[in-house]
């Protein structure tokens, strides 16, 4: 489809194929991703095999949402012209990499994983921590690794898996005496993190919190609705509270009149502004922007053929990268070859 | 080379790539084989990726022996048209049913695996295992399931081994809602354990007790004469302890005339019976068992294409049948499948 540069730097960023992406993913990651693919080599990473790592016992919902979350990148501009869009679980040379790798990191440094530790207190495991969950670090190294990439957009608390993917690429490059892996840099996106509608620090599907990049009008109408303002802001005439008020922190986002968003905060903060017209400008910007969003996937939706195409050709490329990667470690490391 | 037969049952074993193999494994499984591949479909896996496990810092060691264990197969009678000898590492489905498998085994199952345990404890691990080595047991349910075997010889302490596979198996079939995976059954061998010319339990290569099957006459002649017998014996005339006397352990293991053995160890008790005479009769038992072993190994070592060939040919029939167990194990799941 495209020749792939050699100068551009290569970035490898994905999502668990979960659920369809929200507008939390737009703000925190999607909205950067369509930018990067003009400046970078990027591969977007269906991660459908660590999808599992939680969801073992719901393995349809993670097939499904290959599909959703492929639909939710071209709908938003993701162009696979630009962007490799591949399916993890089509890049066996990913599982051999982990398996290889799972030998270079002791039990005890995956336990010592702040991420893993924050994740598995999330979830819930307890002891019953499945054993791809905790080697998912490894997993994620052999992503990183394999791709050669040398950017990876995190999250601030996720930064321990990139230092954890450096520290397996040192050693594969110690053990083989020279720098076959590269070691990725860690970039912390500047953009904000959209709280759920409710207010809650973090927009999850899974918290009811959520406004689907497929939302319809009526969705979109009920969610602002719905918003979380502040709950000291009775009447019309009250001063209200910007902080924390998720209309404004969402017309901060969307919203690229920025003095017209600091003349509505002075109005709020004074008294005199309703909760009713502050929802109804956010209500008109998000509209706008999620309407073209909505038509392009509802489109690509009737096109399965082509998000199949989609998907074929990105993962073909990613498999012969990663394939050569395999083949260069395990050269390196001298392991054995039958030559087919 | 053979149509595989649909009514012999499947059995799989195989060795880690650690070291050439030597009188211990003769006694202790390659006999056995050698009279298995006659009423069995016999896959033998040469478990490089295994033997990383514990030889990460040494994969020369794993990739060379990789050559040396196909000698030791095919001098003792492993016959190629009976057995498909194959290579762990040049079958990639092994290592994503591995990755699949690892999200239904907790980490807290698999630490309290006796076999694990003991095996920690005896590498001087501590706490730090490398993730590989606990995942182990996984990525063995994954070789086992995969050949879709329903035989598997192990040692006594391996049992628990088996039951983890089949934990996996039912756990896996369970998700499916039909039996995919076989349970297998952990047969454990009626051989004796060859102890080590030294007298210690084991025959082992790092122990420095071990008669390799490629020993020339003087190494024979030399570990004969080393061998542990009865310290207590000092004069021919002396009566002398047959229990825990290496040479004789190693006569009713190779000697085929019992009432001859029996006979010795009547006049060794009694008194008047030397230690050269018994090592001479053991010498002359060894020399004619290891002589043809070692002239075939040589032979073969002189044709590296055919012993390539064998395992080329053996890996392809086994990549087919662990692929096919690999997709049958997908589509049960319903993962996603791209068509290529």
């Amino acid at each position: 489809m495209h020749a792939p540069s050699t100068t551009k730097p290569v970035i490898l960023t994905g999502d668990r194929t979960t659920g369809p992406l929200h507008l939390g993913h737009y703000v925190g990651s999607l909205k950067n991703r369509v930018t990067m693919q003009d400046t970078h080599r990027q591969f977007l990473l269906l991660a459908d095999n660590q999808a599992l790592a939680d969801n073992a016992h719901d393995p349809e919902k993670v097939r499904r949402n290959v599909i959703e979350v492929a639909l939710d990148y071209l709908a938003v501009g993701i162009d696979p012209e630009k962007t490799s869009i591949c399916v993890q679980s089509g890049l066996p040379a990913l599982c051999e990499l982990t398996m290889l790798y799972m030998n270079f990191v002791s039990v005890a440094r995956l336990e010592r994983n702040p991420t893993i530790k924050d994740e598995i207190r999330a979830r819930g495991f307890g002891r019953d921590i499945p054993a791809g969950f905790l080697c998912y670090p490894v997993a994620q190294a052999a992503d990183i690794t394999g791709f050669k990439a040398s950017v990876v957009p995190v999250g601030e608390d996720q930064a321990p898996l990139i230092e954890q993917t450096n520290e397996i690429a040192r050693r594969i490059n110690n053990q083989i005496g020279r720098a076959v892996l590269i070691e990725a840099e860690a970039v912390i996106p500047k953009v904000g993190r959209l709280p759920g509608i409710d207010g809650k620090a973090k927009m999850s599907k899974s918290q009811g919190n959520a406004l689907p990049l497929s939302a319809a009008p009526d969705e979109i109408k009920r969610a602002v609705h719905q918003m979380y303002t502040d709950p000291n802001h009775v009447r019309v005439s009250d001063p209200g509270s910007v902080e924390g008020n998720v209309v404004f922190t969402y017309l901060d986002a969307f919203d690229p009149d920025e003095d017209g968003v600091a003349d509505l905060k002075a109005r709020y903060r004074r008294g005199g502004l309703g909760d009713m017209a502050v929802k109804a400008r956010l209500e008109v910007l998000l509209q706008d922007l999620l309407a073209p969003i909505r038509q392009r996937r509802a489109a690509l939706a009737r096109d399965p053929d082509f998000v199949f195409d989609v998907l074929r050709d990105g993962t073909r490329t990613a498999r012969a990268i990663t394939q050569a990667t395999l083949e260069e470690v395990r050269e390196g490391l001298g392991l054995f070859e039958l030559g087919f």
